[in-house]
């Protein structure tokens, strides 16, 4: 059974939590919290030298790292439900809208860089808050027009079975809510959301279902 | 032909342009000065609603969006030689590689999170080039060691031929000359870079030597 070693509340968590629960693969759930450097001790770093999570733990002991490459290995190693179209246009739309969040929004707006915007700048909770609202409303927008001009978009990013697109998006959308970040703007983005938002797979890998939860 | 929109100095474009060249896939370049607005144009917008580079556009007006979707892309419709190792966990571990750099280094360090720093927090080319460092400092720290420890690390970064991991190595190390970090502190990562900058791939894949290179 693979183990995966997470924090109820990191987007990047969720997207793997969510991709094991439509492929149907059960998993042995480790909870960290990132605020007391629970991933910055010697033996977590053995996992990861990044002290980052999610880390997928196979069973021979091996440790996967990076969100999308975990989903990129779990999609080549469990085809089905594919997560991935099978034409490489669709896959590169896909990945391309995936990684509009994972590469333009998430990185910028986690923990650590909103600390360090802290530490270095005395950014201020008001300071954060506008920081990553900013770069959610840029990167929202576009991903708005993406979804709304493309036929491509069906009942989810990307036709009408739930992509690794989704993921990131349903990720990101929760993380919004720390910031209380209302989906108004972006009506099929939120459209998306509320649809995947039905979907077992969706709803329990969503932070508030995960055992270490926190309101 | 391809065409590819893009800029000599961004590594996201470095890393498409690379991959480009080691496949042998001829292209019709056109440069961006990003500091002067040229992506933000609706003629580029079109192209990619983010307008952000680089943009590979096919024969048939298609337009490809996000450096790593359009490798997977390009590795998909263009298999040889790869940039992809064909078994999965090799596979992942390059990706997991690729990814340290493109989710965790660059989007934190791009040009225009450097403006907004400078608008909101007032940070000077001083304050800029700290917090340039840390993210480098803290990734690269990471991936010496992933590379260091692992018997899966040759002449590349994975194996004996260059990788999709490769190509984000390259393209970071040039990004990192621009704020003068020396690499003296990562001897793999040195030793790495030192050879694939001896590949005439990866040579006309650099910034200076792009039609609209600058000093």
């Amino acid at each position: 059974m693979f183990r995966l070693h997470n924090f109820f509340r990191s987007s990047a968590s969720t997207r793997v939590r969510i991709a094991l629960n439509i492929k149907g693969l059960d998993y042995d759930y480790r909870g960290y919290v990132l605020r007391d450097g629970e991933t910055r001790t010697p033996a977590y770093l053995s996992r990861n030298p990044q002290g980052l999570v999610p880390v997928l733990e196979l069973d021979d002991g091996r440790h996967l790292t990076q969100s999308l490459a975990i989903i990129e290995w779990l999609e080549e190693t469990h085809p089905e439900p594919a997560l991935l179209p099978s034409d490489p246009l669709g896959r590169a739309r896909v990945r391309a809208l995936a990684q509009m969040i994972a590469c333009e929004i998430h990185p910028v707006n986690n923990l650590r860089v909103l600390l360090r915007l802290k530490d270095q700048f005395g950014a201020d909770d008001e300071a954060q808050r506008a920081w990553f609202t900013h770069w959610v409303s840029i990167t929202f927008d576009a991903l708005e027009s993406c979804l709304s001009n493309s036929p491509e978009t069906g009942r989810y990013c990307h036709g009408d079975a739930p992509t690794l697109a989704d993921l990131c998006l349903y990720a990101q959308v929760w993380n919004n809510r720390r910031f209380l970040i209302p989906l108004d703007a972006w009506p099929t983005i939120s459209r998306v959301f509320e649809r995947l938002d039905t979907l077992p797979a969706f709803r329990d890998g969503a932070p508030p279902s995960q055992p270490d939860a926190q309101p």
